[in-house]
């Protein structure tokens, strides 16, 4: 569950407009690549057929996918060339703004369930509607962590997973060493605290001790916009796919965020997606091991 | 070779005065845990005994260390509480002035060649009184990059590593993107260029392809001074323990390098290194292994 809307981007390699963008479709085709995808999100009636129709031809059900009167939320920004920094140029929130999303019934019993960031009222809300989920994880922004602290709180204490970035786990805790920040953010709720570093990769703090996994050093970023959505999604869709939430498992589906979001930010909007299959994820998959392989040696 | 000093430090965690500093005393401590150190640095006749005597006691063959009339080398620096900057208070180059440095004569078939930070005329200096050495490696800086950059791409056609921090190489380069700056360093002449990242690790660009080295997550940083020193340090140390300069030995050499960052910053000046073995290093060693482990499932 999260945002589905229409991005206008600008980078160094170009810019693109009224492209698919949104939390939740970054989400969703990431993850329709390990496991199926059910997905919660609303459009306007401005939303290309073109764009229902990508999402479906990578099998995610969109019965979820309210359709209502009004214009799909729209974003759009403009990345520094050195993609240190971006900058928001416009948010309209639209038919996003009246979103109290409602899962189908038959969608209840779902047993990994991703929140994607949008207000944490929101978040419980679905969470409400879910019957005994196996594993639920969570995304966040600065936005609540300012303005809806208590409920972003309520809502900590019955997730097993936040993902944020590192700026967003130092303003939640108060803390600016990492560790200690995703100590004090652990004892929130949530078992695991994931906290995403951009081209510095992930950090995973859990029951299994600290895994760190690396970002792949790519030379020719064209857009990052979705990069930690889609991180998020090759991590459920491993989770789902392999149906265990073993330190074990949780470590690899690390891994395959790391996979989908270094291939999300290689192309705008979701168009590496298109042309993405499972080959090229195993290779890549291959080449993370080979990134971080050192010999484990006698000293 | 490189700077011996006298660092006056305040932290979060506290304050030290006039105590042991300079890229050339972290290098060489923690290189010796793992193969002999000869130093070539220049103190004054201020330089506590204390000090020769930690040096000593570690091995370190202090026959380069020049000990000149005048006042030692002296930094001072403050660092932010959340160690995100640090402020130079006050830099007294003293007797580091007129260093010129000189290799012992039996000292010029050394085998393994580190250039710490300094002027590269005279990193071109030391490194003209060695004969062939087998594997040589230096470190530089934003003042040089500026400064000296004639010099500094004359002493890099001749090393066969550089190792710099992310900003140095994005200024050196002027290459935004991390990839693509360490190729642009390539081709000025050394096969390998290490980034370090601080917290975020460091990576490792060389025949043998890239490797990721993560930091350590620690918790309780005392004083970040001197990481970098201690990385290049457990990293020289490593190749010359190993004897050979293989792409497999240079990717255990980065974690080795890790090792010995992560043990020094957890107190002040060299501190650590006080109490410090080889049986501590190689439990880190094996936490550095179980941090970026994940299994090679097939997916």
């Amino acid at each position: 569950m999260g945002s589905v809307g229409l991005d206008t981007v600008e980078t160094r390699a170009g810019k693109r407009a009224d492209v698919l963008g949104g939390a939740a479709s970054y989400f969703s085709v990431a993850a329709a690549f390990l496991a199926p995808v059910r997905l919660t999100a609303v459009v306007g009636t401005d939303f290309p057929d073109a764009y229902t129709k990508l999402l479906e031809t990578h099998q995610v059900d969109l019965a979820g996918l309210e359709r209502v009167a009004g214009r799909t939320f729209r974003w759009s920004g403009i990345y520094a060339a050195d993609f240190s920094t971006r900058t928001t140029l416009d948010t309209q929130l639209n038919v996003f703004q009246d979103f109290r999303p409602k899962l189908p019934a038959t969608w209840t019993d779902s047993a990994y369930v991703f929140l994607a960031n949008i207000d944490p009222v929101l978040q419980l809300g679905v969470l409400e509607q879910t019957k005994k989920p196996r594993f639920v994880a969570c995304d966040t922004m600065n936005f609540w962590i300012e303005g809806k602290r208590p409920d972003l709180l309520r809502l900590l204490e019955r997730v097993d997973m936040l993902l944020l970035n590192d700026e967003e786990a130092r303003q939640l805790s108060g803390q600016a060493n990492l560790p200690a920040a995703a100590r004090a953010i652990r004892a929130m709720g949530p078992k695991s605290v994931v906290i995403k570093r951009g081209d510095a990769g992930a950090l995973l703090f859990h029951e299994g001790g600290v895994f760190s996994a690396p970002a792949f050093p790519i030379e020719d970023v064209v857009d990052p916009t979705g990069a930690g959505d889609s991180f998020a999604g090759g991590f459920m869709g491993w989770m789902a796919r392999q149906g265990d939430t073993s330190p074990a498992t949780i470590r690899t589906a690390m891994i395959l965020g790391s996979v989908l979001a270094s291939f999300s930010v290689e192309d705008f909007s979701l168009d590496r997606f298109r042309r993405l299959d499972l080959g090229q994820i195993r290779e890549r998959f291959a080449a993370f091991a080979d990134l971080v392989h050192f010999d484990k040696i006698k000293i």
